[in-house]
């Protein structure tokens, strides 16, 4: 990761990768692509020693991940103070299975972000935000649902953390085996996952039968549509 | 929460909920199910006060969570000091499509645990702790695969983490739009999400053709056998 990447972001002692290098990248078509399919990120910040680890929906636009909370959580109290943050968005691809025991591992996508993030205050930055979210999480839903009024926005908080650094892992393919294990007579190879949608469930306060509309009928989880 | 609650993990004011708290759960058996089923911890841990969220695979064995990773990264040698943790494990289980932008919401469950880790030097408890991880993730393969020797077991680094606080959380359920937004003419409910897995993909590297082991080709994740 010495040379430089086209179109990446940059890296610093805090964010080169100490581990499996060969897997590292940086270029955003990579990193977008991995947070753009993402449903949830796990954030994390400190106070004083202390680590927390707070599972969050958000939504990338551009170089900016925004984060939304209830403004009575501790995550969003603590990052709207402007601490470092280090966000990390991860998908298991697969279940790796070696011959041997420390040859199994798992295929898998993760993208490792630091910054720090600003709350957002602006009314019409916070809607664009709240929809892009909307629509982030199901490609359709954004143009139907109830826009937020204005006192919603008001009570809502949202944060924008500007991505300053970010390293994408990635591991695809099989086991890697040593030589001396190939003849261990198990066999080996990937278990493949992914996150499949179920039949969608109607609310039970729906006045109506109401068939459910295709983009939940048929709704699959890949990249979303890049919000620039 | 104030309420004792049987077999259930402490809290202190760093793993009280601050939001939503009528989502929370602290009892073993939440908590468990929870992290058995989880294939990817997030780690968290602060040098100073950068934080670093890293994504690490686990298991549990009782109250104790055992983190696996190699001897150069910096996740390993930060833990092993023994500063303060925070791991997190999330299930996204359902999208939830209310008829306001702002009900829209996830079920899901995670778990957030506080404590610090110890470094295993012990070669027989790590090597129990390697067999262990292996089942975790693939329930009936640690008996097949070639055990670890103990160059392997030298080289691997094994943290254990023993559970002082968890809290739990859990969404469950249908949008809960406002009884003013119910007449809104869309359809509302949930998109069910779960880890499905494909067929076995076989390493190109194994000598004869060689069909998948029924654990590989039924592979359904769910929570793993309980470890104790």
């Amino acid at each position: 990761m010495s040379k430089p990447i086209p179109d990446a972001y940059p890296t610093s002692p805090r964010s080169e990768l100490k581990r499996a290098p060969e897997r590292g990248r940086t270029d955003r078509a990579t990193v977008h692509a991995i947070l753009d399919e993402g449903l949830v990120a796990h954030v994390g910040f400190a106070t004083g020693p202390q680590p927390f680890v707070i599972p969050s929906a958000y939504v990338r636009i551009g170089d900016v991940l925004y984060l939304h909370g209830s403004p009575a959580g501790r995550k969003m109290r603590q990052l709207g103070k402007g601490i470092p943050v280090c966000v990390t968005v991860t998908h298991v691809d697969g279940l790796v299975l070696g011959r041997s025991a420390l040859h199994h591992s798992m295929n898998y996508r993760s993208v490792v972000i630091f910054g720090s993030a600003r709350p957002v205050d602006d009314l019409e930055e916070k809607k664009r935000v709240l929809e892009a979210l909307v629509e982030h999480v199901v490609p359709g839903r954004a143009a139907e649902a109830r826009e937020p009024n204005e006192t919603e926005l008001k009570f809502t908080r949202v944060l924008a953390l500007t991505i300053e650094e970010a390293t994408a892992k990635v591991r695809t393919g099989p086991p890697r085996d040593d030589e001396e294990d190939l003849g261990h007579p198990i066999w080996a190879g990937v278990i493949p996952l992914s996150l499949a949608a179920g039949d969608p469930v109607t609310d039970p306060r729906l006045p109506a039968v109401e068939e459910a509309p295709s983009y939940a009928k048929e709704y699959r989880r890949g990249p979303s549509p890049p919000l620039e």
